[in-house]
């Protein structure tokens, strides 16, 4: 066979076990957290045909499917999104489906972007959504369980920050702001406040959307970020009374707001006026969420409600609502905070081999550590014990055992630290008393610690 | 939007909740053995560069492949499978990875087959390999981490049958069957032996492969099913004394053997001589597994050693040893055997919901359920409680929790079992003694039992 140059895709990554490791973790903890409100695995094919995906995501996210001819000349494209298979799914199934129905998906997605610094064309969402639910207990159930995961990952600083679509558009009414392109522009401006300031969202709403100064200061004042309980709505609510859609959306987050404090998870929420979420099929509750001290991450994990579009595919009005995680983003901010680790060892304990001879006994040795839930790593080949040694300790193991097959025999191993260098002998009739301390806690801790303050 | 009928493509699976929650408990026990033993989790691109895949599974796979250009006009193609991503990557990052590398890697591969039963166009690969190490103990690892994962699962009848492919190639040079297309032929013929008989498969040698009638005999009598222990190899073994190739894959297989049951998984492996497996790139040891009195179901993991595959990327001799599970075949297999279930409840307990009032105290109590472990679902509405109930054991929940917030607040909930319709008052108080019990015990059991009989 021809040497062919061993390369992958611009875009793309391969992630060796040091990354995935940690990646895995977080992402076992995030499922855990979704089955313990009743959600429910989902899985969808990557390749759907073109027509289910096309007119989804807008002229742009059309240009960006990975779309092409398959073997039978169909014409599919690979999953954009995982929003979009679902709502294709509860169309189909929608005479089975029992609603509400809560469904969670983890899986890969393919954007043909243009490849820079963080943007991927291969990239894991991480999706839960509650489908044929109204109510906004449903915003307030889909709001606890992000919330729920960050405090499962052991982060303990985070803001989930809410706003309301119809509050905008009640603004942007009375304000005057037309409908279509204007308004979708002065969103997209005003989204960057955080990021470039007052001034130059002011300018950029002057230069784009073409507002005149005052309706722009106008603008931006009633969408004041500083405005984040309901008691300090006063002054929107008397600027909204003539507009319709904006009292509907300052009643529903009103009441939304209440039943998340009342539920135990108050001080993780604020209003935030700003918040506009580029996705144009959100209708009413939208969020975003953000560690504290760590803003620039941005949006761990967003979302909202999006009561029209699973009715494209389903031809009932068929409400829902959703989050996503940001996985890139919440995996480099666990590492950053020291919640992950990207070196972790490949297991809690490296087996030397001293002689080929003693490869069985040992092997039964790791199988009863194994059983023990100690995570161990048995050497393939009796190397010198040194360089065994050494190697363990480069890959970040923290213990080595060392033992012969006579030693094996005689009922003792030895353990030594690599961090202290300190050798100890074991008893293995004693090995229930210290295989537990083997076992490296790994946080975030195995048990999601979920609990709330009570009344 | 213009309505889209909702369909997916011939092939391909939607996975929903009833079958991938099984799905996902089958794989994160396999995840669980991988890494008790060391393996690290890998993720490759699902897209990679056509010619990294092509020449490497014949002709035939070639025609196989998901190809197309893409967006750059690169000509690119889906996985086919995950052992060339495997060498692709090792030749890529060979300087830095640290042999021998032990990986795992569960992800979806794409096939572009004629659909039918039980083959698709998309499924779940899920491996194994180590790669860089040539000694016997990498293959026995291998064959010990298969066999690791069906204990964990809680199989109790299995069986792992090894040969080795140069006892083959001696038998076939004794015989007198020509390389090339005539051995292929021979061993594709022989493989059906347990499916279609002896008869038959002389039949298909004499037809097939052209061999005359002693000589198929003589074929058929070297490989001899029967012969499953070291210690029926003599005649064998005075047959191959003119082949040196087949007396290195006796002398392999036996030595091989023996480190297996040194390392206490002796009970569960035995030769099988008609073992051929059908891929090209397998160079001494393979293996496939069967369940007992289920062999119906096909081999449910397989593998061998590939010592040149590697090469073709690394331009390093690069031995690997390697198992893959047939995902689909095992979870059927699991799901027939009862020790996995695809009526699993979507979670431990339902909440009933009496009254909207009480939504914030019920998720508050729910979140404390959920601190003690217990997968608690809410209602979102409040509908009639006798409707609830009914749904509620509709969807297989074992257990409905009813109360009011005057209850909560007086600190007692009522619990009702739905098998027995037996309904009783819980203390709150008391809720570290009774939550326990509400958490279902999903077999197979968390805690994999790998320990073996010491010596």
């Amino acid at each position: 066979m021809a040497r062919i140059e061993a390369r992958i895709l611009k875009g793309f990554r391969d992630y060796l076990p040091a990354v995935e490791r940690p990646r895995q973790e977080m992402l076992g903890a995030v499922r855990a957290v979704f089955e313990s409100f009743g959600f429910g695995p989902l899985q969808t094919p990557a390749i759907e045909y073109a027509d289910v995906l096309l007119g989804k995501y807008g002229e742009e996210g059309d240009k960006l499917l990975y779309r092409f001819r398959d073997n039978g000349d169909r014409d599919v494209a690979l999953r954009y999104d995982l929003t979009v298979p679902l709502a294709r799914l509860v169309g189909q199934y929608h005479g089975q489906l029992q609603f509400p129905f809560r469904r969670y998906q983890m899986a890969p997605v393919w954007r043909a972007e243009k490849p820079a610094r963080g943007r991927f064309r291969e990239f894991m969402q991480c999706d839960a959504d509650i489908v044929g639910e109204p109510s906004h207990h449903a915003d307030a159930e889909i709001m606890m369980v992000g919330l729920s995961i960050l405090r499962a990952l052991g982060v303990s600083e985070f803001v989930m920050r809410v706003n309301d679509r119809r509050i905008l558009d009640g603004v942007m009414d009375v304000v005057g702001v037309a409908p279509g392109l204007p308004r979708v522009l002065a969103l997209r401006a005003i989204d960057k406040l955080p990021k470039v300031g007052h001034a130059a969202v002011l300018q950029e709403i002057r230069d784009q959307v073409g507002l005149e100064q005052t309706t722009a200061n106008r603008l931006l004042e009633l969408l004041d970020r500083d405005l984040r309980t309901v008691d300090q709505l006063g002054p929107l609510r008397a600027a909204l009374a003539g507009s319709e859609v904006g009292q509907r959306g300052l009643a529903g987050l009103t009441q939304l707001l209440g039943i998340v404090a009342n539920a135990g998870f108050g001080d993780r929420v604020e209003i935030d006026l700003t918040i506009a979420r580029g996705l144009d099929y959100y209708t009413s509750t939208i969020y975003e969420t953000f560690l504290s001290g760590h803003e620039g991450f941005g949006s761990v994990m967003s979302g909202g409600r999006y009561d029209g579009l699973m009715d494209t595919f389903s031809g009932k009005p068929t409400p829902a609502v959703g989050i996503s995680l940001g996985v890139d983003r919440l995996l480099a901010a666990l590492i950053d905070l020291g919640l992950l680790s990207a070196s972790a060892p490949p297991a809690d304990l490296f087996i030397c081999l001293l002689d080929p001879a003693d490869y069985g006994p040992l092997a039964r040795l790791a199988s009863t550590l194994r059983a023990h839930r100690v995570r161990a790593e048995l050497a393939l080949s009796a190397s010198r014990l040194g360089k065994q040694i050494q190697g363990a300790a480069r890959r970040g193991f923290r213990h080595v055992l060392i033992a012969s097959a006579a030693d094996l025999a005689a009922g003792t191993v030895q353990l030594k630290d690599l961090s202290s260098g300190v050798q100890t002998a074991l008893d293995l009739s004693a090995m229930s008393e210290w295989a537990p301390r083997l076992a490296i806690p790994t946080p975030p801790e195995q048990i999601p610690d979920l609990s709330v303050q009570s009344d």
